[in-house]
């Protein structure tokens, strides 16, 4: 439904991807922001990459955005200015404002290298002799990322209070990067809760279901 | 130098760190920010970190800043936030400002993480199996990071042609992290000059001089 109208929104993201990609592909966290502002937007999909894409996005990535003259790439990028449409997204009050947006950045670069570091290591990196050595202390080192994230949040709904922001979003995407069993965001009751509470929005489950569709013609495989 | 009046911009940094780390500690990023635009500061130090610093800064580091009641954390959102205060740092234009931000983003979380992963590698884990099986892949997967960057300069002065903004300060200051022996940045001549280009900004030198001058009085070491 299109509440807020976006002439000329378009996300581009990859026609295909394998199997256990599914549902993480990062134009995911667009896909949220639009959703939660109700932003009608089409979706462009490459694969092979076309020529002269890396203008478009120089490291050849997904997503991609366009508004108009606008392109723009960088997911953090994108969800800001995707919230800067919207107060439910982004407040207006400056100090709220700049409060949010540092948690976008801190859920980039404060959390997501620890969990990418982590995850990455079964991911893209099986059978690895290094893996297998890194694993306990990549683990280690995520855990104690994530216990001061949950010690901030307390008994918090969102990282800012009663109130959902880019912030939230940004780190509940990055926390579920690990999949379904949580891996050690499970160590942490209050911050397991936080992301089952975004992940619980209606915004993004229709975000979500949005993305797997894009393979439901493309060949079978898991798509959890 | 005093031309813009920002009273009570209080920056927070470590009175002490190892030798290895001076000229490296994050508070740079904001320094350089603030003498961009001439900007009134005082510098508070911490160390041991005081009772509650964790409200402050969730993750116990630096740097943590405050200007009146607005108090943020990480270095992307406050460098950002100093930013929206001078069009030297961050176009007004909406477009312009949009694809300034992105590369802000772009350093930290489509660069940073991969210069890290190899940089700790000796900084943080020498004498690690794991560390040492894993260096080769971790300087290829940086190299061709690199190459992307490099590649979207081709001859440009900065990333967003020739106007020096937010996107540049903090993506040449991800490109020094690997020291003056530059590492993998001096395989691309367009790279690494962009890298020279940026540290030869006045503002950069003062920044860095400030920084290093606090450990002055500290026990002896490098401090390159």
């Amino acid at each position: 439904m299109a509440l807020v109208e976006q002439a000329g929104i378009e996300l581009t993201t990859f026609g295909w991807v394998p199997p256990f990609a599914r549902g993480q592909v990062r134009d995911l966290r667009v896909r949220w922001a639009l959703e939660e502002i109700g932003a009608d937007y089409c979706v462009r999909t490459v694969g092979p990459i076309p020529p002269g894409y890396e203008r478009e996005q120089p490291f050849c990535q997904v997503p991609a955005y366009r508004e108009g003259d606008l392109q723009l790439f960088e997911s953090g990028a994108i969800v800001q200015h995707i919230g800067e449409k919207d107060e439910r997204l982004l407040p207006s009050d400056p100090a709220a404002r700049a409060r949010a947006i540092q948690w976008t950045y801190a859920a980039l670069n404060s959390v997501e290298p620890w969990v990418m570091g982590y995850a990455a290591l079964d991911a893209f990196y099986p059978g690895e002799e290094w893996a297998r050595l890194r694993k306990p202390s990549a683990r280690e080192e995520l855990v104690k990322r994530l216990g001061r994230v949950a010690e901030w949040l307390g008994g918090s709904e969102w990282l800012e209070g009663d109130r959902f922001t880019i912030g939230d979003l940004m780190m509940v995407a990055v926390l579920r990067i690990m999949g379904d069993e949580r891996g050690p965001v499970a160590e942490y009751p209050t911050l397991d809760a936080y992301r089952a509470r975004g992940l619980a929005r209606p915004a993004f489950q229709r975000a979500l279901a949005d993305q797997i569709a894009l393979y439901s013609d493309k060949p079978k495989g898991e798509v959890a």
